[in-house]
């Protein structure tokens, strides 16, 4: 099958074998890689009595069938399991190199279950995979792990690892390839740790075929000419994500106090500006970029990746710290211990407010006192949380879950949508923003959605893609008018982008070059199956329904997809979004109606899941009585 | 024809008319496109008695088979004209988005012939081509000649233009693309200028055909996988040529006070890291480039690209001046006046020792003291030379006429090779560049040859290259041993990527990460024409051979390969090549052997030119008498 290998490795850990199986064409078909196949498998391997953390769940490592080519942003990772944080679909995305050398190894996939007895790591080499001892690497950080299987196996060799907190099941643990580019969010790297699996190595002599590749070739270069001549490129060439510190504080969607507002008065101090420029010291690029967003710091002797405009966040505005250099050490401690920055910022965050508000005192923290912007006090807070140590084992459980430890009404200051916590993206700042954190399938999140198109207003786009009727309030971030409708589109269309798999950033929705001709067109070069574009929004969609499936399998329902208070209630107190709150219900109203699910639960109609070709999934919910 | 768009745009200025012809199929083929169809067409269509500056010169703009498609480093332009700087054959090169609009246009090259009564413009768009009055641009700059097109003809037009320099004739005139990326040597842009040729402005929706598509992404993806592999990339895409200041520095290549040492004492100061990270504001990367080497920098209102590695020794070490502000203005300022950095600012260094030496005086200059290091003067040397005005008439001629103007002995201190200035590498520090300088075709120059390889000991390189029995020699900068061997080769290689056309940097030969074997498939995948290595070799050959006989033809031979005796007789004083002198002599005679040249002479034997199948190319040498 042009695009992809036809192989998915498959690896029992508990029977300690690893072996490749056809990839069944339906599944390719029906779900076209990474995130769809990810989704898929999620339903039909695990269900609502799956312990996360135990041996029954799956991990998922998957690339797609763009992956590997020379498209750009083609080097991305779609990772999967049930969530230990959410007990939901958990899915992660990372950049880097990894990705395509699953299917240079001979795989499209890698699907791990079972747990080992002993800690071991997985090593894949042109079709062959090996269970191998990693006793020597158990209580290794991420980056000498790497370094460990780099001298073992040969420079080349590309590794994706858990840290400390991965073995200790910190239920934000994440995944790390490459050092710094990280399969972060849903604890992904708990149910590596659970499996006691340390690592994956790989490497592979093997290449990609596209089916047409003339096609594929004048596609290319119309991107190069698309991407080449956006001025968004430019900048972003220069800082990557950290450019956003500046006019995301200026929009008021910069968290800042554990979310209390989104404009942080010390913002230059830790400005993308400020730390890419005063510490780089090389660019870095993922696997066939166009972009090259990734800046290479040096601080003291170490030398290792930026801080992204999340960690800018979790480690700056939103606990009040201003110190650039503070923001890049702590990134590269959560990246060598194995965190998700956004999750565990969000609970220190908490954390502190609890404190200041005298919900959590010292009796609860060990004798520490939680203070707004104390540096000392943060990393070691960080490590703590790594290795479940004293507080920190009630920190490691996420922000949603040591509320819930707590008690006494500090649920209120979890700031967390199914016991995810909430990224860099005040929702009163840009409403589609509110929307997507309430309805994304893995918690609060931004990328699930995509909904760039009122941030900065593209009118242009929303015209061309939506027409002239939704402007002005599609594109104003402060009108919750017809934000259902973007973010029902814009949520189908990363769902394809991430299982194809491309990086959403490289051109496909911030800035928004390519839509749906293009991914259908694209998909139609690489693997030889023409698919129209009613039919690639139709796949699209059916990945959308099926993740929402999964959710209401474990009982979710329109009163699950909801906010902390804070942004529904509080009207922002200052800065740029200042007396905004987020109107949910009308959107999601709107979100609903566009989607075909029930307005009233949040539930699919038998008709819809019928109309995506997922009758089994419509009796399994009937059968669950979860239809509305 | 794959690869190609089989058509040459014919402009005949003097007659009003521009037309498409076909591009004939044995000139592509046996000159592959770039380089070597300028030269083929230099040779052809004009002789000893053409005056550079006169109606019948060509002024050529070529792109490749491989421009414009998404091949990384596809968007150079090669450029050609009979120089006005040395008489002998003028070539130029360089990056940005021109190129591939050429093709995108319609076009495999550009060929301007005769000379406008009043200032006119191209403007070439979807096959058609017209010759527009350009009354109202003359007098303008690059910089607002580019907007007042873009703002005419729509922001997505690619602009190719004069400065001031260019239409006062100045001998090293540049052409400027796109506002910073810069046709800068042998004085193209007063060939431009003499024609009353303005700017040529296109665009063009049509798009390039490879032959084999498969081949052409099974290529791009082990690009990729190369490029992205390399540790060189790292600091290459972060930093471009500016990198280079430091480590030259080090190793006494960085030329300094007109050349008369290779260190700056204060070289720190105006490294590429304080240049770049001081100012830079954003990245820019050429059509399809994987490496982005350009940084945008800002300094007071102003936004423009770095000055590269050349300009920082024009402006900088070599009139000894250590303030990165001045160079970046400078740099901007020689880029809107249109004027080569390394011609003007050797020029200008070799003012300041004959003033210094008491040779010139103020009698010459109009009463401007030269001094080193003097920044208001250099600024005002720069705008006289570009307007021609008082000294500036002297200094507008380059500095071997210059000189020769002048004369009293400081036709000593001009560094040049045959009428070219010295480009910021000192051959005393790295041998083979010296060997480079002295037998370059368009003069003293770097990237004729690109002899990179022993520049910091590419071992691994030289190994698979050429055999374990030239090591440790070849790979030792001082060494005079075995550089003949290399730079013949590489002169080669540089010829056919300049053919195809490809960054020189961008994979090809800076990191040696593509060789022969790659170019002679990447030929084949584009074009579908089968060639074989040593096919490709006979071409690169032939390409070299053609641009020698022209030469030749006006004069040139061994005695003209020299250096000035500052670096064949003053062994360095200090620094990091001190003692060290260039031993041309040694070195001539291998490379003359290996290029199976006469070596007493530096004439080409009949029997070479026949084996390139060059024969007419024999018959007209054999005509002049000037074959060995």
């Amino acid at each position: 099958m042009y695009g992809y290998t036809g192989k998915i490795l498959w690896v029992d850990l508990t029977r300690g074998k690893a072996e490749g199986k056809d990839l069944n064409p339906g599944l390719a078909r029906n779900y076209l890689g990474g995130m769809g196949l990810c989704m898929r498998l999620l339903y039909d391997l695990t269900d609502v009595d799956t312990d996360p953390l135990g041996p029954e769940n799956v991990l998922i490592f998957a690339a797609g069938p763009v992956t590997g080519t020379s498209w750009p942003g083609s080097g991305r990772l779609q990772v999967a399991a049930k969530s230990p944080l959410t007990g939901l679909a958990g899915y992660s995305n990372s950049g880097g190199h990894f990705s395509p050398h699953i299917k240079y190894a001979g795989f499209d996939a890698i699907v791990v279950v079972g747990r080992s007895e002993k800690p071991v790591y997985l090593f894949v080499e042109d079709g062959r995979a090996e269970i191998r001892d990693a006793s020597d690497l158990w209580g290794l950080d991420t980056w000498e792990t790497e370094d460990v299987l780099r001298e073992r196996h040969g420079e080349d060799v590309r590794v994706a690892a858990i840290g400390q907190a991965g073995e200790n099941l910190v239920k934000f643990a994440a995944i790390v390839t490459g050092k710094g580019r990280v399969a972060a969010r849903a604890g992904i790297g708990a149910v590596m740790g659970s499996k006691k699996l340390k690592a994956v190595a790989l490497r592979g002599e093997g290449g990609v075929k596209v089916a047409d590749p003339r096609g594929f070739e004048e596609m290319l270069e119309e991107a190069m000419r698309k991407i080449d001549g956006s001025p968004f490129s430019e900048t972003y060439r220069d800082l990557g994500t950290p450019l956003l510190v500046l006019p995301m504080n200026v929009i008021g969607r910069f968290p800042t106090k554990n979310h209390y507002m989104g404009s942080f008065e010390r913002a230059e101090e830790i400005s993308g500006e400020k730390i890419v420029w005063g510490y780089r010291v090389a660019k870095r690029a993922c696997f066939s970029c166009r972009f090259h967003c990734k800046n290479i710091l040096k601080l003291g002797d170490t030398i290792g990746d930026h801080p992204e405009y999340e960690t800018i966040c979790s480690f700056g505005s939103n606990i009040l710290i201003d110190d650039p250099e503070f923001i890049i050490r702590m990134n590269w401690l959560s990246n060598r211990l194995g965190m998700d920055t956004i999750s565990l910022g969000g609970t220190i965050a908490w954390a502190m407010e609890c404190y200041e508000r005298g919900l959590l005192t010292r009796e609860d923290t060990g004798g520490l006192e939680l203070k707004w912007g104390d540096r000392d006090l943060v990393e070691r807070l960080v490590r703590m949380t790594a290795f479940r140590e004293g507080f920190g084992d009630v920190l490691a459980e996420g922000v949603r879950r040591a509320s819930q430890i707590i008690g006494r009404g500090t649920e209120r200051y979890a700031m967390h949508v199914k016991g995810l916590e909430i990224p860099a993206q005040d929702g009163r700042a840009q409403k589609s923003m509110g929307l997507a954190h309430a309805t994304a399938a893995r918690g609060a999140d931004h990328l699930t959605h995509s909904t760039f198109l009122d941030e900065v207003g593209f009118e242009e786009a929303i015209r061309e893609r939506y027409g002239e009727q939704y402007l002005p309030e599609m594109a104003d971030r402060f009108s919750p008018k017809y934000k259902g409708i973007m973010a029902k589109d814009c949520e189908d269309l990363t769902a394809a982008v991430s299982s194809m798999v491309i990086c959403v950033t490289a051109g496909w929705l911030f800035p928004p070059l390519f839509y749906w001709e293009d991914l259908a067109r694209l998909y139609t070069v690489v693997t030889g199956i023409e698919v129209s574009v009613s039919e690639m929004k139709r796949t699209a969609e059916r990945i959308v329904n099926i993740r929402r499936a999964y959710l209401i399998k474990h009982g979710v329902t329109r009163a699950s997809d909801s906010l902390p208070e804070r942004f529904t209630k509080e009207p922002a107190p200052a800065g740029g979004c200042k007396g905004q709150i987020v109107e949910l219900d009308q959107m999601l109203d709107e979100y609903y109606e566009a989607r075909g699910w029930n307005v009233e639960t949040g539930l699919i109609p038998r008709g819809k899941l019928i109309e995506l070709g997922l009758e089994d999934v419509a009796d399994d919910l009937a059968r669950l009585g979860r239809l509305p």
